[in-house]
């Protein structure tokens, strides 16, 4: 070890105590960017970031105004020659129900077992205060970064990030880098650590069926009137077969056949997918024909009731027809497909399979393109090699099932390379209740950066190769 | 006007207000029979009732247990070698919500347009309290009543009356009656008075589709486990065509078909399929192929979803694989179906349904069976004869889709012939937000009660034969 990184860990190790009390009041700040109540909540992490960059010593730090959540800039760029990084997270979380799974309340974190439990806990306000530590520590121990940094950290990513194109392409000269690192992915099954080449898609929508303008009840009406209960199972069943494949003329048009190369190199990843049912506590796994599991939740695409609802939820018998029944759907999506031709191709289908007597409401509530990076990219090797040294282990190159729409924007709309360096436990319930992020990869994730930043100074060129 | 019938006029007219202030009293009570929050209030809306009829000299009041929500019984029997009746209606009411639908809170009664809005101000509390001031008003006016009464009011018959054929079968000898008077059905369509000869039985039950533990992350999972959104939906959409056609092998088997003078009946009825449409505000009114309108809402038999939920309702987007999804469901059912039986087979057809990936539970929370009251008993020309004579119109016979599990108990259980009379306007909004009762029929129909007995006093013999 030399001096330089004897210092950081010393400095690491005395301020161990400080930076969990930062990381626990960012997750007490309840940033839950789709419910408007909370909207004052999103405004104040900003604000915390914010502050957290300028006390250590980032530049040009800004709140900056989107039109919904604020996004929080900030950088520093004195490395003069080095690489310049682009490095991007999100301060909002998704909605914390159903409450009453949880441990514990969702925004007062607890640590057990090696774990910090909190909503956001791994998705995405750990590797987000990972950053700002590890530039915390390089700044306070060698007084200046390998590489020039430019933070930023949005809060609408869990609402497919609508407002951050715009200001993207807004402020493109400012955003000038070689290269955009990503922390908002995850390790392998095991705990494995992972670098993710291939992100989902999503097009996420609403669809109301509408039937009458009050409940009816169900003696005096029944037969006689279409049910939007009844409705809207018909249409969500016309959507995906029972064993998984979508009916939607068109849906797969676009779809990059997986190589064989692909499906060599996910078959040789280390995944049982026997274990991985037993956790999960379901009698099978099902998904479309042909395809392995892990192939199906990261290299195809899906179709998915996020939630349904309509009429009476409550204990008992209430014998009525629902004045109208609703779901919340989503598509994850691969390349090439196209979130805005894959909505309108399941909003023309849902028209279609609409039983008469209702009316039938689609609504577009965001979307994001599909993503995949070389393997073979400098920065991405500079990754392997920044993990392989901290956590002891060289890492799986995997695909993520889940959906980061800024990542297809950083290549289309600023043309860079983008790299996903993410470090949350696969167990990590993100989206679930008892989120949490395993503390052993929070503190060795906080080392692999630094690594990873003298890993990218020592390549200028090949980065702008 | 005879000089007892002008009393009992004088006498209603100069109880008016105190009249309407004891029915919005009734009222304020939110005896909800199905939830449990509300079991004190069920148990305070039948002690109202046992009070009211202690008050105006009914004997033998009491509130008895059913180890559910108590009944009330009391008798009145010194009308020597007259006809005896036993009245029954139900305290309980419908779950109020969507209660942010109501204009006003639903359990504070608000007079409006010649109208009583409140949850339960036509069924059935309207049509109780019109019997107790109905025997007050005789009791008052005369000392004596023309016919032995019995009066059962029950707190289950919104949930299907689970608790009271044991209670029937047990006190069978106590409630020896020549006839059954049930108030807790309706006039037809453009308020006309009417007499119902056939009720729809009911089954109910609840299907829960059951995956993991916890919501999963629809991108990270999404692809490889079965969603329990879109299971539910197959199952529901395995249950019932879009136009209206029940898919269950077996359910038609015991439907006894619709006679010609059944069809020709009820295609006598002055009913408007399309002014019925555009009252409900429905692009097209859908049903069984081969049958109307009314044959389809009071003839045949439905399934219907009562309530349909699981995974995210809220504003935005949450990107999640419900852990669970849920619906009610029910079936109205005519003679000769079995709710025991056609929830057997529905049931059956349910796990036969059920994709593959998720565990589905299916549980019975009731049912009823279906009744008809044949057109020539002299009872029921009796109630012709007290409608035509208090409303000034002749009633129309007609089907209700509605159940009234009683009705088939009262045959079964006591023997009894059922006359259904009932006073609730067609658009009374049962079971919905801004439930009302026309006050002129709550008015006029206490006069035709008191007018029902004096015409049931007529006929002794004839009730006997």
């Amino acid at each position: 070890m030399t001096a330089t990184a004897d210092a950081l860990e010393t400095y690491l190790d005395a301020n161990h105590d400080r930076r969990l009390a930062s990381y626990e009041a960012f997750l007490r700040i309840p940033s839950v960017s789709a419910l408007p109540e909370n909207a004052a909540d999103c405004r104040r992490a900003a604000e915390f970031l914010a502050d957290e960059l300028r006390t250590m010593g980032v530049e040009h730090v800004e709140v900056a105004e989107t039109g919904g959540h604020p996004l929080v800039y900030g950088d520093w760029l004195h490395a003069e020659g080095a690489p310049t990084i682009l490095v991007y997270g999100h301060y909002d979380v998704q909605p914390p129900d159903p409450i009453e799974e949880w441990e514990k309340a969702p925004f007062e974190p607890l640590i057990r077992d090696g774990r910090m439990l909190a909503r956001g806990a791994a998705d995405d306000k750990a590797q987000v205060h990972m950053h700002l530590r590890a530039a915390e520590a390089i700044l306070a121990t060698r007084g200046r970064l390998p590489v020039n940094l430019k933070f930023l950290f949005e809060g609408e990513e869990e609402g497919t990030s609508v407002n951050l194109d715009r200001w993207l392409e807004e402020h493109r000269d400012r955003l000038a880098a070689d290269l955009a690192v990503i922390s908002d992915t995850g390790f392998f099954e095991g705990n494995l650590p992972a670098i993710t080449l291939g992100l989902r898609g999503i097009t996420y929508f609403q669809v109301d069926v509408l039937g009458t303008a009050v409940d009816l009840h169900s003696g005096v009406y029944g037969g006689a009137v279409q049910n939007p209960g009844n409705a809207l199972a018909h249409i969500i069943a016309a959507l995906k077969s029972a064993d998984g494949r979508i009916l939607v003329p068109g849906f797969y048009d676009d779809v990059v056949p997986l190589s064989d190369r692909d499906r060599h190199a996910l078959a040789a990843l280390p995944f049982d997918e026997e274990a991985f049912r037993k956790e999960l506590g379901v009698p099978a796994l099902v998904g479309e024909s042909g395809y392995s599991a892990l192939e199906r939740r990261g290299a195809r695409p899906t179709l998915d009731v996020n939630g349904i609802w309509g009429g009476f939820q409550g204990e008992g018998a209430k014998t009525i027809i629902p004045a109208s029944a609703h779901a919340k759907i989503s598509c994850r999506l691969v390349v090439n497909q196209e979130p805005d031709k894959i909505y309108e191709l399941v909003r023309e289908h849902i028209l279609r399979a609409a039983p008469e007597g209702c009316r039938v409401e689609v609504t577009n509530l965001g979307g994001g393109l599909p993503s995949l990076t070389p393997m073979d990219h400098p920065a991405t090797q500079a990754a392997v090699r920044a993990l392989e040294a901290t956590f002891g282990q060289r890492p799986v190159f995997i695909r993520e099932g889940g959906s980061i729409p800024v990542c297809a924007s950083f290549a289309s709309i600023l043309g860079l390379p983008v790299v996903l360096l993410g470090f949350a436990n696969p167990d990590c319930n993100a989206h679930a209740p008892n989120e949490s992020m395993i503390l052993a990869n929070y503190e060795t994730g906080i080392r692999t950066i630094v690594r990873y930043w003298d890993e990218l100074a020592a390549i200028p060129e090949a980065l702008r190769a």
